[in-house]
């Protein structure tokens, strides 16, 4: 990242400064990582980053993370805390280093016990959830994130070439899966960004299925598969669904609504458009086609260092999605109990129009095996 | 799992009853799974299971769950919201249908935006941190937990021996793990139990290492090895540290200090045992010997379908361990800038004893590469 640690510290000072707040508290996550250019676990040990708007930043530390924080160059208080003797004093001693009276925080990062660890030091502290406008910062995408999500979605889509390719009547969802994660890694993931979804028949109308172990691939089965490589801290997100042998009518015509949806929705993608409108033409194709009732999800989300993340692609969000926005364009149809087809594509957002990230051929796709 | 549902989600309504709150409330994560025998994720979307001490449960699920729902059997009230409308009426819904007054969390695994739903929804809720009662549930092992466990370590220690005797010198750290992470998905993991710690040199001495591209071993380093698979939900934990084609008279005699506080703690461990014991008397080891100053962690924690999970064995942790508990037995000295050794075991404690659940070599191992 070719900004100073200070830089991006400032940018959520500036969050602060913008919500009227005195401070931005981050915790171990994307944020997290994205402002100190390392990264770091917590588990249950509370480790805080605060950022005030117009003072310098200040951090809760275990002491057993010293070690590691020393390579992030942090110059401002440190307060550290042993296993030994618990992290009560550590939080009264930044809330009292702090001064502060209003603290926003990452709503879907931090956890409850260390929202009560700051009440409890500091019981007069105004918490708001500012995730959005925290979070918000990591929407537009550097040269830099960028390259490391196209290598994730590379070796994802290499990864379901060979998957599929390998692909017998008769395997389990789990032998799917296992080969999937397998051929993953051989292509150079650092890791997986979720437990994928590999899913045929019945199974493919759930949108987050588990794999069944004891469920045998059959002739006409659709086959979803939602997953995604991480690499160097980004984290891609793919979904494409085939058939096996052969396509029902219905299956054909289902696959080509959602694909008219898909394709709806990236007509429309361009600097400026809102996520409202892009949510909603896709919506739009699905509702008027006779499969209305089997609508389950909203279009899509922001994807970077988290696979889910803002901008969250749904009628009534009416963000304008700046260039260099990357979102997930996953409609989906899914009749619970029969079969589901979801196409889900990674969307770069261009100043005149778009790139798909996602190179996966997307034509219906029926697999002789 | 023998237990029906039913039997299950009494156990979480006894302890509500024991804390003396209205409910408890789960959401997805460890415990979530342990109740409904089903796993489910979150991501942005709220999902919660509340089980009052006195009336049937309830849940809020996201619409799109809802046909991965039905397998759970839940016979419940369910308040389900789609991503187009949002979740505050399903929250107010819920909390009208329940009209309860105290509500006890998992404070490690709920994160803030839940939270605030849930106070918008009903302003007059207390909302309690209750993590150590609602895990504790997990402390005791079935036969079940621990057949997934011990496959789980075993997966992991064929990948270690796999992978140790693959390291060669002037390999990276990265190309170190990146073999074991092959290594791990060849032999069977469903899984990572977190991101491996592979740290030479003077990076293991950061108790949390991130593996490095840029530096390559050397004759005489450390390498710290701490990771683990997950196999049907379980998670391994285990750490080796091995010297590189030689030994310092220094790196033997801290090797032996760590070793001598593993094993002391060993000793001692019986059903009955507290977890201040175990780590007072792994840490005397430590404190007694010319290396005291390089203690930064206690001596471990609970292991199952979390990796960090209750009892933490630390000094002041007065809980009596019984017997069927998991624990991680792992001191280690850690010198910044120079070198730490951390050896870890899983260790089941039983009526009479225990016994380690790993069972890679400890003998100090240096490896001709």
């Amino acid at each position: 990242m070719s900004q100073s640690l200070s830089q991006r510290l400032s940018e959520y000072a500036k969050v602060a400064e913008d919500l009227g707040v005195d401070a931005v508290a981050l915790v171990p996550g994307p944020n997290f990582t994205r402002a100190l250019d390392h990264s770091f676990g917590s588990h249950e040990r509370p480790f805080v980053l605060v950022i005030p708007a117009h003072k310098p930043a200040a951090a809760l530390v275990p002491n057993l993370e010293l070690g590691s924080w020393e390579l992030v160059g942090f110059e401002g208080a440190v307060f550290d805390w042993r296993d030994q003797t618990g992290y009560a004093d550590a939080f009264k001693a930044l809330t009292d280093h702090l001064d502060i009276k209003t603290l926003a925080v990452e709503g879907q990062v931090m956890r409850v016990f260390v929202h009560h660890a700051l009440l409890a030091a500091q019981p007069s502290l105004t918490i708001t959830d500012a995730e959005r406008e925290i979070s918000g910062l990591r929407m537009i995408k550097t040269p830099q994130d960028l390259a490391a999500l196209q290598e994730a979605i590379d070796i994802s889509e290499r990864a379901l070439h060979r998957t599929l390719d390998s692909v017998k009547l008769g395997q389990s969802e789990v032998d799917i899966e296992q080969m999937l994660v397998k051929c993953l890694f051989d292509e150079g993931a650092d890791g997986l960004s979720f437990s994928p979804i590999v899913a045929a028949g019945d199974n493919s109308a759930r949108p987050h299925a588990h794999a069944r172990h004891d469920y045998a691939v059959k002739a006409g089965d659709a086959l979803l598969i939602d997953f995604g490589a991480r690499k160097n801290g980004f984290a891609a997100d793919i979904t494409r669904t085939v058939f096996l042998d052969h396509v029902s009518d219905e299956g054909r015509a289902v696959y080509d609504t959602v694909l008219q949806a898909n394709l709806a929705g990236l007509a429309i993608t361009r600097a400026g458009v809102t996520a409202h409108e892009i949510d909603d033409v896709v919506t739009n194709v699905l509702e008027a086609s006779p499969y209305a009732d089997r609508i389950r999800t909203k279009t899509g989300h922001g994807l970077g260092r988290d696979v889910h993340e803002a901008p969250y692609i749904v009628r009534g969000n009416h963000t304008k999605l700046p260039a260099g926005t990357v979102y997930t364009n996953e409609p989906g149809l899914y009749q619970i109990g029969k079969f589901g087809v979801r196409i889900e594509d990674d969307v770069l957002i261009t100043d005149d129009g778009y790139e798909t990230l996602t190179k996966f051929p997307k034509d219906l796709m029926v697999i002789s095996c």
